[in-house]
């Protein structure tokens, strides 16, 4: 075997080979794909799906000065081996190392950010729109994007933009029929109905062939448009939606057939407009596990690269359960008892083990697709009239549904519960993943109880706190990963809103605590009270510990304990620092002239926290267990 | 004339009529709306286009038990007026009066609350789900919404989500080719090619005319199916963008004509699953004036009820300009000097007065249809190929783009100038209105420049500065209505991000704002230094007052001085009070161990500040001018 791939350090290098080369190219950087993360951990599904486009594209395309948007990011591994990241690919995801997204601070290939789902046909408009401002005629724009990305409100709301805009705007439809879950919704299924028809299909090929007898301009042209109408009249069965949005549509083609791709492509360089072509993927191409059980290999962890199995960690029976299972497993204990209770996804069932429910009581749980804004306003319908739904998404991608909760549920009061995963730091997927701001933004809501557990029975309680329905809207947000608490399953108890607990009085510093992180500081304080020798118990060492529970209602009586018995106040929540519970504390003391100094920890407000371990990037923020410590250190 | 309104009560009075009276109705109903909105200004627009829908609707359907929601919700006057609101309708829009939007609160026929655009769809179902778990089977479920509100993206993720639900959803495009401006956007486009089909309309009018003769289920349904059938396959151009989303797609039919409404809606009532029917309607229907100028009697003002002339208050030469033209006119006067600079509007052209510049410079300027989300990330994608967008948006609706802020701009420090028009108090609009939340939602972000101009005079300096690009992305917030300069055009002037000013010293009390409500604290000193017979000038006497310009950065500087020369420190900002100006304050001097009690002054964060006078709201939250003397009064 040629070592092609070894030759490639820009895209330029690919565009020297014969196109005869390239399968042989994909296969080596598919293989290199496959080997480096099978003991570096990524998102290797998406990635493997898209080697012959990212072969393709960078082949054709005068990339940089080309723009390609690689919608949700996770699918650029390939891109970023291409463009002179082949050497770093190992330490994608690790601190300092490549971004597992793409990032305009890493290389110029890559044109836009891009890490949350739905936004590549906005940000290639905005760019093609640039360059006919600038005069840039010739100046190619891509987005490349997968059938889930596309039920995104974003991605209709850009093409129907897109559609009216006579710019130079290419969408790539990228159709493997997976989100990370089973894609779902009308429009999936309408992709499915597209590129099964087989009489369909074998006319295409016709038209195709056609096509590469006719590769200069005009005939091209003719021809592709002949192959759109004859598609168009004879062959499907519904009315093309792309059509009607004023896209021109092409294919589907095989997505992993490089010669046709690159013909393809080739053509449609020469075609003016917007325009977008459907290719079908299998995710998880070349490692057949990965084939099989694409859920599964979407981010596998470590496996072995020959048979592509799984390498599980021993099973530890002593290991804490994650939340999301804590969440999964209680939500169908509390729905058996409570028939109100429904649960609502937007495309992440396996994530937030909402899989679990759906498995049990399939007509009560729903997978709306990549949908945020309309999980929550869904949500608000479903309370309306009556249930309650317990929405659960991910912090990060709450932010996309900001408006709907204010405006469709808590201006209603209306009893939804919005569990929000992978709050605070999450670690490897970094800056865009972050569960940063959830905290500083709902506070200021009025209608909102906002929660955050210590551990996993504290979330247990919250929910069947919060399912009662008598509190109205409830946030509860919980971190990414394994809480502290083995025998987890105690019975349910109700927390009054608004009421936090002593973990232990100490002198004169206090730390104040909301959520997880509590566990940060219990293990710190632990560790300072054994170097001086003293004990848990002990009130007369180290610092007191309370655990907020509540950022709304704020535990006012807990705080004013806290200020008349201690001389300074450290917060710590996993979360941005201003404007969550720190500042909650800072305006307290300021109203009720409290004294006492404040130190708020939590993460910066003034610049992103990118990736890495969580325990590496709470260290960067300064409160990681052994910041802590040593602030204990100092100030006891 | 009879009088039949007069005795409608509710909806169950109106279906005792037969249909044959229901035109005579919906004359009645509509010259009450016009008689009222001349003396009682309010939405006349789009309440007019869709008088005989609302009559058709309760004639048809047994509300509340069945549910309808009125996207937007300005268009839900005739609703109101038919289920027991005639007689408060004058009271719509003031303080403790009928909301300008449907409310629960309000009646139990307003199934849902809206007022942000494209939620019904959305909510609909939710409502819909939610009645086939309680086994209520025969319950129906209707979002009317318009074709503006069609492009936002909610309404696209809740039509691909109902699409493979088999719940009993109807929705009912409502199209008049008008948002507050003309729509936009390629499924505008669409419609009207959809609509304007003669052959197309001939054929539907001989198969709407044969359904009425097969009134029963099954005949209906067949002859419904065959329409729909024929409407497809003979004279489509393009295919049915609602078929691909698995909705059955009916129409389009004349909106205002009774008769074949009431005949069609109780032909759909009849067929289970998602289903649309397309009606064509006249915005502002029965007002000549209206029909003609769509976009200015979207909310008129006061007119003449006869001749539909608006009655224009005298022109007054003094008076101050709106901040809306001084953006208006300020973009222009900076993009003739700047080529990079273009200007995005989410639908809102004439309320934030970009029209101008699309006039001027066409090819600059981009309305994306009412697509929040779309409108900010097509400004990153514009930003990261060189251009200087300023995307002017109402800061409520920029709750809806709040994700891609953060993760398209902010995070990529893209220069985009976020103008947020409509920010603080609004007024008559009420709680979806106001713009509370944008200081709180934003502050905590990094990589975003905060401000908000006093005056006309900042607000134009503000936008110069912005546009260097220097400071990245940079929000700059301002009310509704009147500034306060009329000379305002003065020579543009870089401010200094970070840096506030001294607008005069006291004693004691410090008052420290942020942007336009500044005015009303200096209004509110004059007032109190009168009283007490001093002057503005005298440092010894009355309170210090301070315009910070900039939320983020902050001026530490300033507030340094100020905690070190005052005892007593009032935050001023029309805004929520957690998370913003206030709370900055707080964190400051927490952190610095500044002394001085610090009050906070702005709108709740425990309640939504309902609708009134600005000047009324503003006193219930405790910061009209009024209540500033008195504060002055009692601190000094």
């Amino acid at each position: 075997m040629e070592n092609l791939l070894e030759n490639i350090q820009t895209p330029a290098d690919l565009r020297t080979l014969p196109v005869g080369s390239l399968p042989a190219l994909a296969e080596e950087l598919r293989a290199y794909i496959i080997q480096v993360m099978s003991s570096h951990p990524g998102h290797l599904g998406s990635s493997l799906g898209v080697v012959e486009l990212a072969v393709a594209l960078h082949y054709v395309f005068d990339t940089p000065y080309d723009r390609i948007v690689w919608d949700v990011g996770h699918q650029a591994y390939p891109h970023k081996i291409l463009t002179g990241r082949r050497d770093r690919f190992p330490s994608i995801r690790t601190l300092d190392g490549l971004s597992g997204f793409p990032t305009p601070f890493e290389s110029e290939y890559d044109a836009f950010a891009t890490g949350h789902s739905s936004t590549s046909i906005s940000a290639a408009l905005g760019m093609a729109v640039a360059s006919k401002l600038k005069g840039e005629t010739k100046r190619q724009h891509i987005a490349v994007i997968g059938d889930g990305s596309m039920t995104g409100g974003l991605a209709f709301e850009g093409l129907n933009n897109a559609g009216v805009s006579n710019s130079n705007i290419l969408v790539i439809l990228n159709d493997n029929g997976i989100s990370i879950d089973k894609s779902t919704g009308a429009l999936s299924r309408y992709f499915t109905k597209i590129s099964t028809s087989r009489r369909y299909n074998n006319v295409k090929n016709r038209v195709w062939d056609r096509l590469g007898k006719n590769e200069t301009g005009k005939g091209a042209r003719h021809a592709l448009s002949r192959m759109n109408g004859a598609v168009k009249s004879l062959f499907l069965k519904q009315g093309n939606l792309f059509e009607a949005l004023n896209f021109r549509y092409f294919g589907p083609v095989d997505g992993h057939d490089i010669p046709t791709l690159v013909r393809t492509l080739e053509a449609l360089k020469r075609i003016q407009g917007p325009k977008l072509l459907h290719i079908v993927t299998t995710k998880g191409k070349g490692l057949k596990t990965a084939e099989a059980e694409p859920t599964l290999f979407h981010a596998p962890g470590q496996f072995d690269s020959r048979t592509g199995e799984l390498i599980k960690p021993g099973i530890n029976l002593s290991l804490a359960p994650r939340y999301q299972d804590v969440f999964g497993k209680t939500i169908i204990e509390l729905a058996r008892v409570n028939p109100r209770i429904v649960g609502i996804t937007p495309a992440m069932p396996t994530g937030c083990s909402l899989n679990l429910m759906m498995k049990k009581m399939p007509e009560r749980t729903f997978d709306v697709g990549i949908a945020e804004q309309h999980a929550v306003t869904f949500s608000a319908g479903l309370a309306a009239d009556g249930m309650i739904p317990f929405c659960n998404i991910y912090s990060s991608f709450m932010q996309r549904a900001y408006d709907q909760v204010i405006h469709d549920v808590a201006l209603q009061k209306l009893p939804v519960v919005f569990c929000l995963d992978r709050a605070g730091i999450v670690g490897e997927d970094g800056a865009t993943h972050h569960g940063a701001f959830d905290l500083a933004y709902f506070r200021p809501i009025p209608n909102l109880t906002i929660a955050s557990p210590l551990d996993e029975r504290e979330l247990r309680n919250l929910m069947f706190t919060a399912q009662s329905g008598r509190y109205g809207a409830f946030v509860i947000r919980y971190p990414r990963g394994r809480g502290v608490t083995p025998r987890w399953k105690t019975p349910l108890e109700l927390l009054p809103p608004g009421q936090g607990t002593t973990l232990r009085e100490g002198r004169r510093v206090a730390f104040v605590s909301l959520g997880h992180i509590g566990n940060t500081v219990i293990a710190a304080t632990r560790d300072y009270l054994h170097g001086i020798g003293a004990d848990w118990d002990d009130a007369r060492q180290g610092p007191g510990l309370f655990n907020m529970i509540y950022l709304k209602p704020l535990d006012t009586a807990l705080l004013a304990h806290i200020f008349a018995h201690y001389d300074v106040i450290y917060t710590i929540e996993d979360g941005v620092i201003d404007g969550g519970l720190g500042s909650a504390v800072c305006e307290y003391a300021a109203a009720g002239k409290a004294r006492g100094e404040i130190r708020r920890l939590g993460m910066p407000s003034d610049r992103f926290v990118q990736h890495g371990s969580v325990e590496a990037l709470q260290h960067q923020c300064g409160y990681a267990k052994q910041d802590l410590v040593e602030i204990m250190r100092r100030e006891m």
